[in-house]
Formats: structure tokens, sequence, C-alpha cells
């Protein structure tokens, strides 16, 4: 065992339990506290192998499930950027540029470009990792939102148009999911929980 | 789609949200509020990725992976047992067998069958992903535990043979991590954070 390379290791694992702390605008099932990026990640990659066969594509499921894990890991100094918010969405790719040169600096050198390579190619939808995990991305919070009644939607006065927008990049990993998340949306405008424009 | 089958997962989608509200005895790091299972499963899911050089034998990373992510799911009806309650131990393994009939069999058949065996293969270390999951299950809350000057064993009055006791199973996914933790629980008996008989 390389020691310095250990302690480097060592250092990111223990840095990155402060992602635990950063909460996310989506509430838990039975609409109880906020969730955390931590346990949204791990929901996604629990997903990425339970639905692997609706991908559209083949992928690497280790992979795929890494870059779930860690795809918000940014947030611990960029801070969430809820999906809907415009103005915090103009800048968030340079505060998270950002984040990844500190937070990923931490890892020794090779792990280091893999993982901020893994969070390059889920942020520009690269790979068929990156699309189904991007699928599942949209996916969590809409079920998590659809259980609470849609609570999370009113709260923000969210319309149609915001969510479809966003689920657009659903189809890109699985089409099948696409469509069912569409119907789940199209239910929730009929029951008012989306604002129909 | 088989519309059947796609609901069943995500009604166990849907159930395994409330591991996020099952609270485990370890703190997060700056002493924090105490951690959740599925905050830990996240962690050592990572931890699995970033650290599998120290394997002691190769294996499967997407299996490793989501046997970490699974392996805390019963506790959704039985509870956290802590690792140093010797009454809670004795009733521990009945109490999940029942957990895991229930919860795993919201999934269609052949997806309950392959949770189920992950969950019975990381309980009996019957594999190397059981093996270095239990390293890393075993790492994780030290790790978290040493950074907060100890004081989860310091509350719980634990002492040098529970903790080592607990730590023998670490040698057997990984010799070298192993060794580190020895080392980390001999500096925290020269602290006073654990008790030496």
């Amino acid at each position: 065992m390389n020691k310095e390379r250990f302690e480097k290791q060592l250092q990111f694992i223990l840095e990155i339990d402060k992602e635990k702390n950063i909460l996310r605008q989506t509430h838990l099932s039975g609409h109880g506290r906020r969730e955390n990026d931590a346990e949204h990640a791990w929901h996604m990659a629990v997903m990425i192998w339970l639905l692997r066969e609706y991908s559209n594509e083949e992928f690497d499921l280790a992979k795929a499930m890494m870059m779930a894990l860690i795809h918000d890991i940014v947030e611990i100094d960029a801070g969430d950027t809820y999906a809907y918010d415009a103005q915090g969405l103009a800048t968030q790719k340079e505060r998270e540029e950002k984040a990844a040169e500190r937070i990923f600096g931490l890892l020794p050198d090779e792990q280091r470009g893999e993982l901020r390579g893994l969070f390059e190619e889920f942020e520009t939808y690269a790979t068929p990792e990156a699309r189904f995990a991007h699928t599942m991305d949209n996916l969590q919070p809409l079920l998590l939102n659809n259980s609470n009644g849609g609570a999370d939607w009113r709260e923000h006065g969210v319309c149609r148009s915001q969510v479809e927008g966003r689920h657009k990049t659903t189809a890109r990993g699985s089409k099948e999911i696409s469509e069912f998340a569409m119907g789940l949306i199209e239910e929730n405008v009929k029951k008012g929980n989306i604002r129909d424009e």
C-alpha cells in the first residue's frame, strides 16, 4: 500500500461526507423532510441496476452507477440548483467546474481524472451511461413528487412546459421510461398539481 | 414494456425511500446529526469503487456496489441494530429475514431472487464481493467516528475488544485496509476514545 495515495483517497472519502448536508427541493415520500444529495444518488444507483432493461442502449453498469453516485458531489461547494431556477442555472456551470477542480483534486491524479471524466460525461450526455443516468436523475424526483400529490410542484408554482422541458432528456436514456414519465406529468396536470398554461 | 412488471419495480423503488429515515448510531463528520442507512450505503458504494485496488481478491464491481447499496434495506422493517448491542444482535437475523421476505417480495420474481441472493451473500461473506463490501461497511463508520474524535465510542463506552472484534472481518476483504484500521483503533485507544480493558 502506498500510504500517500491511500491518505489522499481517504481525504476525498471524508470530504464527500458533506454531500449528506446538501438539500434538494424534493421531499421524501410521505412529504417528510427535504431529500439530500447523497440519498438521491443512492436511490438513482439502485434504480440504474433495477431498471437497466429499459435503457435504449447497452451500457456498463458499474460505470453508470458510479456516475450517478458522484454526479452531485460538486454541489458541496456549488450548492443545489433547482431545476426551475433560471438565475441559478445561468451561473451553475462555472460554479460546478470550480468545485470539481477542488474536490476531485483531492484524489490521486489518475482517480481525479477518472472521476472528472465521469462527471463531464454525465453533464454532456456523452455516453449511454450518461444518458441512462440522466433518465434516473429525472425519474427519481418525479416518483417522489408524484407520491406526495405534487406538493413540490405546487409549492413552486411549476408549469407544464417546465416539467416537460426537463423531461425531454428522459427519452435520450429510455424511450419507454420517458413515455411513462410523460403520462405521469399529464395526470398531474389534470389533477392541478402542475399548472397548465 | 410489461406494465405489471414495471409497476412492481416502481413500488419497490418507492418503498425503499423509507431507508432514508433509518438512523444509525454513527454521526456525520463534524459530529453533526446521526447518519441514515441510505447515506451510509451511498458512501460505501463510492468507497468500493475508489478502494477496489486493496481488495484481497478480484471482484465484480457492479455486483459489490449493488450489494452495498441494498444491504441495509431490511432495516426498514427490522430497524438498525447497533454493532455493540448484544440483545439486539440475538434477534437480528430473524427480524431481518422476515423483512427481506416482505420488501424484496415487492419486486418481480427474478429480481426478488437476485436481490435476496445479494443480501444473503453479503450476510454470509460468501463471495469476494461480500467480503470487500463488509470491509467498507466496517471502514466507513471507523473513518467518520475517528474524524469526530471518537465521540460515538465514548458515548457508548465501547471497549477495545468490541471494536477489534468487529474489525476481525475487515481483513477478509482487505488485509491492507485491516492493518490500517487496526492502527487507527490503537491510536484511539491511546487517546482514550476507546476503553482499554
